[in-house]
């Protein structure tokens, strides 16, 4: 295919209204179709009927050591359940607390508990005139909008294929001793897909921030979300928390992970794992805070999977419902774009995400117009901090609630917005 | 009988070494009771059995209007569940919001958020030189800590047979700009088992705070937990809310409800109601904490219960089992320690705990001692802020998790200790 930039006005204006004639026979047609929400679909969820009745007796409630767990008790959640977490973030049960059904309130709580009591003995972040977040683009918007609420000065680093741009994190951290924290999707970013390279990991490990209470908020949550089944098709990353220490700096990570996208999307367990001083400063919390999370939730999740193993045969279930959607998004924007030089995207591995960049300048016009035509996307802007996206280019698409048949034509949908709103802005150009 | 205090010295000293060597006799034997422990026994947590299966196939998972209960979404609750614990709250559903496993993570996040994001709008309180709250003592020790660890400083305020003593309540908030709030158990309180009379309530709504960021913290921890079904028996207490809202102050009061012990103590359901100025404002600071609580959870006490009258029965179960415990202990007190006056209780009709309260200097001593013969009580001061009972004459008594035989011995070696401390204490002064 000839890229569209190599091609004359004349072709180009020919080939728009084409399109656009396209375009407005399917707005006709009164379609609706959602490619915004990164969630679980009802198929994926009835992999997990097994865990309704996990634990159906009284006597099946105890914990190995005899635990209640119907009762008070274990703010460190059950052995068993920070074992299992544990092998999930790369750390021993001990470094490990089991909270509640999902990871965003525990990263939420970070950053509170940050301003309310410091870090480990520092000054309170409420207490200082500014606090400043690195923010990975583009990311995920909750976390964004997290520290966005908590008052933080969110600082854009921009993504490459081996994960941020370490050299721009290591000068930053290095002289601003306001930086207090970074956002990290390690593997499979939300939305692009990547997973951080060993030297970017390790480079990570070896930071030297400026601030004592600079923490790297390691947010792992599709650690085990291949899409595919073969090894030689899975990516894999260092384990953080090894390579800090390794580093000498053994308490600069908190490392968060659930089984949302696992078991249950809204009522999995998930935990957070650190180091040993990290984990009892926040025990100590958390000793304020609760009697003790939802440990018969923990003891579920522990029986119905059993192991690690038990987890990495559940995800290949997902894989097996979430494989077809991802690549039938990728054969047609491979099929309608390709060549064509009007955006980029990579095709991921694993997670829940297709990130695909347009032109410069026409994120919001192909959100819009998807929009009038029936398909839903995930609003312009939204990967970016404060959601301003500087060039306008950042579009997610999120696969896994739809069928093969919808991803089809909602694509179909989508790439012809992306060509007509791309040709829009090369005539523009050029007038 | 005498009162110790009208006996001749020679007489209290026979006496007190008579029971001297009982308790020395008691020692040697090695037993161990417990009496410390606020928390359901195991008997009371397999009233709930049905909990387990309540929710256990696939097409079991929807809530009322079709929610998919094991996905993401519905950050106040599923309606139902608002609707079932705002019955339980007196509040209509839409005042509602269902969060986790427990209440005390509510009141925590809602102290917290007050500091980082003020409330519905004034000053963060982390941003003030000082907040204050108003503790009524005795009360409970985990209200206390939460305040006490976000350095808010804490005023007693006495405890009266009809609730906290609303003239002081009333005159230091008029005054005092920098009190914030007040810690309430309205029915069956911790420790006392008090319920606030209507007066009490009426001028708990009536209040006219400096602060208009003053809140109260109605933990209604035992609205519906009565030890006798007969109405008659049973305490009631006004509708805050609606007090509240008739007097012209709709925003001034949180409250706080659970089925911790009413289902399972570590994996219930919990909810705050409240005005809605108060309920939007949370709703937005949730909307960034959290994806959505446990609804399948909630489900599942919604399918278990019913409705409130579910719950009300469930508590005549509850109360079946209760009961002896209580009146075994409140019958040993009476036998053993009826009209010496050296100590006194109220007979609580519900809740979780009898208060004795000792001869003033001798609460520690009696806990010492009750430890020393094998029977753990709850610390003495630890119903006080900063465990500073001024008086050192405050015990609490937690009957629940024992059976009424070991609470008959339980009780004995308790009042042995009782009239030890208090003649060695009434010796003491004459001497």
């Amino acid at each position: 295919m000839t890229p569209y930039a190599q091609r004359s006005t004349e072709e180009l204006t020919a080939l728009r209204d084409k399109l656009q004639e396209e375009y407005e026979k399917i707005k006709a047609q009164g379609l609706t179709f959602n490619m915004s929400r990164g969630k679980p679909s009802p198929a994926q969820l009835d992999i997990s009927e097994g865990l309704l009745s996990a634990v159906s007796s009284t006597d099946e409630c105890f914990a190995e050591d005899g635990t209640d767990c119907r009762n008070y008790g274990e703010p460190a959640g059950i052995y068993e359940a920070r074992k299992l977490m544990g092998d999930m973030a790369g750390a021993p049960a001990e470094n490990v607390i089991v909270c509640g059904n999902a990871s965003l309130p525990i990263m939420f709580d970070t950053v509170a508990r940050s301003f309310t009591h410091g870090v480990c003995g520092s000054t309170p972040w409420s207490k200082l005139d500014k606090v400043k977040f690195l923010c990975p683009v583009p990311g995920y918007d909750r976390h964004f909008a997290v520290t966005e609420f908590f008052g933080v000065e969110m600082i854009n680093i921009p993504m490459t294929e081996t994960g941020p741009d370490m050299d721009m994190v290591e000068e930053l951290v290095s002289k601003d001793e306001a930086i207090k924290g970074i956002w990290c999707v390690p593997k499979y970013s939300n939305p692009q897909g990547i997973s951080y390279s060993d030297e970017t990991v390790r480079r990570f490990a070896a930071l030297k921030p400026a601030a004592e209470d600079f923490r790297i908020f390691w947010d792992n949550a599709y650690g085990v979300h291949h899409l595919y089944d073969e090894e030689s098709k899975q990516d894999k990353i260092l384990n953080i928390l090894e390579e800090c220490e390794k580093a000498g700096n053994p308490d600069m990570v908190y490392i968060f992970v659930s089984t949302s996208k696992i078991s249950f999307a809204g009522a999995g367990i998930a935990a957070i794992a650190s180091s040993k001083k990290n984990i009892d400063f926040i025990k100590k919390y958390m000793g304020f805070q609760t009697i003790g999370h939802d440990k018969m939730n923990q003891l579920r999740h522990v029986r119905f999977f059993k192991n690690f193993d038990g987890i990495k045969e559940q995800m290949k279930k997902h894989a097996a419902l979430l494989r077809p959607n991802f690549e039938t998004v990728g054969n047609a924007l491979e099929r309608d774009l390709g060549g064509l030089e009007i955006g980029s995207w990579i095709m991921p591995r694993g997670g829940y995400f297709i990130h695909f960049e347009s032109l410069n300048g026409c994120a919001k016009e192909i959100v819009k117009m998807a929009k009038e035509a029936g398909l839903v996307m995930t609003e312009a802007g939204a990967t970016y901090p404060y959601h301003k996206d500087p060039n306008d280019s950042s579009i997610r698409i999120a696969p896994s609630m739809s069928t093969p048949a919808e991803l089809e034509k909602a694509s179909e949908i989508f790439t012809l917005c992306v060509r007509i709103a791309s040709i829009n802005k090369l005539l523009a150009e050029r007038a």
